[in-house]
């Protein structure tokens, strides 16, 4: 950030009073800009046995798969965002049943909250951010083609829990690419 | 948004290609100024029998009784800005124990995540934005002069599960102050 979105002027990184961090400060009106962390959420859709996974047409990880998922938007809830986005992406009608993971990505300020919900029908297919749409079991899931660190950690959990019909809610940390912490 | 945080040339709001809603778009450099929620974190500190609350010194609701909760930062993850914000309004230091409630507000784009949470000593006490810190037992909860109906929200299904001591994930979605939804 080098203007000021409120009058147009140079901003600078300056602490506020009162504050202990530097924020985006405009020179002229004063008016602080503050930057937050995203929400990325989406579903993890089960139809029987199997879980509905994406593959990207875009990047990044253009090729790989992933669950449909995505930036919420502001006016929603999280499950609507959950909902709208596997519609978007997989032309998919889901019913959400409980949150299942949430993981922090502190490094590039993302926060993942993906829900597992139930596939309602198979009249599912490719969003315009995807080439493929396909129905996996545990077997099948491409797991070394999955495209980011957060949805292998949330299919790792939930074919965990599967067994045992009990889906706790697994929080985890994702500092960098490969690396994970939590449970 | 008026100007370009960018390049400092006005922006107007348009549906971008292949997007389906306005967004503000810079007229000069094409920039997209996407825009999305905001992360409210915090903890439900409990001590014993008893639960910290925090009378706020500032608006909105100054001179209500609030959790210490606040807008998540870049760079932490939700368990870090969960402690950060008590340590911050109530001085206090806390074990987090699990994720318990997560609220939507989408008429003003925010979701709130608060943590149950061990208040580990007594040594605690208002902090800038706070007037008065104290731990109050279910009865002496200033039921009627609480600050934000999510806080209202989180209290009364906290106090429902704890004779259970089963504490579950409670989502719900208020749409405007005072109305209810979910469990």
């Amino acid at each position: 950030m080098k203007f000021c979105g409120d009058c147009g002027a140079p901003v600078e990184l300056r602490v506020p009073a009162g504050d202990d961090r530097a924020r985006y400060t405009c020179r002229a009106c004063g008016r602080i800009h503050y930057q937050n962390p995203k929400l990325v959420v989406g579903c993890l859709a089960e139809y029987g046995e199997r879980v509905l996974l994406c593959r990207r047409a875009i990047e990044p990880r253009l090729g790989l798969w992933t669950l449909p998922a995505g930036f919420m938007e502001n006016g929603e809830t999280v499950e609507e965002a959950a909902i709208r986005e596997t519609a978007e992406e997989a032309n998919a009608r889901v019913e959400i049943v409980s949150l299942f993971s949430v993981v922090s990505l502190p490094h590039i300020s993302q926060v993942y909250m993906l829900f597992r919900a139930r596939l309602l029908d198979e009249d599912f297919g490719p969003g315009h951010e995807t080439m493929d749409t396909r129905l996996f079991t545990e077997q099948e899931v491409p797991w070394q083609d999955l495209a980011f660190p957060s949805i292998s950690h949330t299919l790792i959990r939930y074919f965990e829990d599967r067994p045992t019909g009990e889906f706790g809610l697994h929080s985890a940390t994702i500092r960098h690419r490969g690396h994970r912490a939590g449970q």
